[in-house]
């Protein structure tokens, strides 16, 4: 942690007190940016992963142009289902689609765990680029799809509201379901643990999906996989998890020895402090519309937010990622807001 | 409700004690059942609105082939927005699609809070015809979709994830906003008075994407308008609200006078009566894709879900409307596992 000059998200992770509330944005090397733009002209979603040139300058045009204190390393979750020999394509405007999904006993012999210095050793290299190019100036957040919401994409085939088809997948044929999210699980651990070896400071594991379980299910498909995966990476770096939704497993979340969890705007801090106790770091939780509300409601708002969380074990962010059509300067003074903030004391 | 043969639902509703757990599902007129399917390819959507014949038939379906103990009205909450002036479309497979949306002070000119009986007698007739040939056998819930959910299809346009575009018209256009509330609140009121005064015997508000709003706008842009419909009719029937994802407001809810509040799966039955309070009734909480289980298991979930709920103060339900692809043995041996069990005394 020596080598960084901004290490104020991972004190605060680490549960120790930081002279401000740490700052960044999910989704923030993305669309609202121009500089995105310009680059989701000329390259492919793929290309821009694949290629660690461009997925450094991605990772860092937020950091630069609305002065974050972490860079997450630009990529997608899809990129787990991909090296495990599935096909992924990601249309721009249409989201993901897996045209040959999971959905019987002989469609788990087409995929495997794989290699990850193989398969995803072009994020490694990334990751890599990407630290000498920040240079300390903030710590990098590597990421993962969580088990649960890459089996919804890889039964499913494509974005649903309701997953039905992965969630009939689990319900019908629930021995092949938790051979998949263990295969899954394995792949992820790994993938992790060479991000780290990479360089990445933190970790996060995005469950999108986790809000379409109840809270047996959510324990039975998602948690017990996010458990095994925070445990294989916990002494190495502290880990996020965020389970959109999953508010009612927030105790249990905090139980896996994550060190924060995110959480979205449907839920109050207090209620978020309460339910997940005092050890863990919360992430959140403004909701990314907002961001188009005028400066003075955001600023007036993330004062408000600040507050109700009360200065200490928290990292502001959204409740979800940033909206393409948001204003930069709307992002900025999100991240000014945060900045600049007094708590009273 | 004398002239009621099976009054399951509104004892239930009225918090008298029953001899079992009444039992209907959302949506339960609808694609899964091959009978309508049959009329779907016969008539287009708002034909089938439209025709009290046609409403007639389709809500009676379930009652006579899975033996619900409620019949609910066949429409659609967007037959309000309609009345008021905005085209809508409703396009097989494709969601609904209003293509001149409220955008500007100018756009809210183009409506207006119109006679419901010249706008929508047809829904009236169809209620008359419906009780007609019901003939006390089960209740008729009528009902009409909340404020804020219109709101977000009328600004929106056609569906979507995140109605952004509706958030940031409120966020951005408050005053704009509230006016379109209210309007939509003033039609709702006139428009269920309208149901009841034709026979309704209970009605139910649906709040679809109350859950996409954090518990202080949900109180501003939504709530505050429901408990103006709930206040408006309430000494006539009780009034089940449903709000999707929104637990984090269940007391609040239970505050304005609802005879019943849905609850989703994702809310244990504990939980939700503690939020609740113990005056209310609740309904749910099935997961619509369980239903996709074989029927043993749902034998078993259903068990333990009445179990859990503690047979009194609850109608038995899913936590969302049912899934097209769901066997109509399914959904029969949902109906009658909740006939069916016996509580331990």
């Amino acid at each position: 942690m020596s080598t960084l000059k901004n290490d104020l998200l991972i004190r605060a992770l680490r549960g120790e007190k930081t002279e401000r509330v740490p700052v960044w944005m999910m989704r923030q090397a993305g669309r609202y940016l121009p500089a995105y733009r310009v680059l989701r002209e000329k390259y492919g979603f793929f290309e821009r992963c694949r290629t660690p040139e461009l997925a450094c300058e991605i990772t860092l045009q937020p950091v630069d142009i609305i002065g974050v204190d972490a860079a997450i390393l630009f990529s997608d979750i899809l990129v787990v289902p991909q090296a495990m020999g599935l096909e992924v394509q990601l249309i721009e405007n249409r989201g993901p689609e897996l045209p040959q999904p999971i959905r019987t006993p002989s469609d788990l012999q087409r995929i495997r765990v794989p290699d990850v210095e193989e398969g995803l050793g072009y994020v490694f290299d990334a990751i890599r680029l990407i630290k000498q190019e920040l240079g300390g100036r903030v710590p990098l957040i590597g990421f993962a799809g969580a088990p649960w919401t890459l089996l919804c994409y890889m039964v499913q085939g494509r974005g649903s509201k309701t997953f039905d088809e992965a969630k009939a997948f689990c319900y019908t044929q629930p021995a092949l379901a938790h051979q998949l999210l263990q295969m899954i699980t394995d792949t992820t651990i790994a993938y992790l643990k060479g991000q780290v070896a990479a360089g990445a400071d933190t970790l996060q594991l995005f469950d999108s999906w986790g809000g379409l379980l109840g809270p047996e299910d959510f324990e039975n498909l998602s948690l017990r996989y996010m458990r095994q995966i925070v445990s294989a990476v916990r002494e190495q770096v502290p880990t996020i998890v965020f389970a959109k939704g999953a508010w009612h497993s927030l105790e249990a979340m905090a139980a896996t020895g994550a060190a924060g969890l995110g959480i979205d705007w449907c839920i109050s801090p207090g209620m978020a402090r309460q339910l997940a106790g005092s050890r863990v770091c919360l992430q959140g939780n403004y909701d990314p519309a907002k961001l188009l509300s005028p400066i003075s409601v955001i600023e007036k708002e993330v004062k408000e937010m600040l507050d109700a969380f009360g200065g200490r074990g928290h990292i502001a962010n959204l409740g979800h990622g940033i909206l393409p059509n948001v204003p930069v300067d709307h992002a900025r003074a999100f991240v000014d807001a945060v900045k600049n903030h007094r708590f009273a004391s």
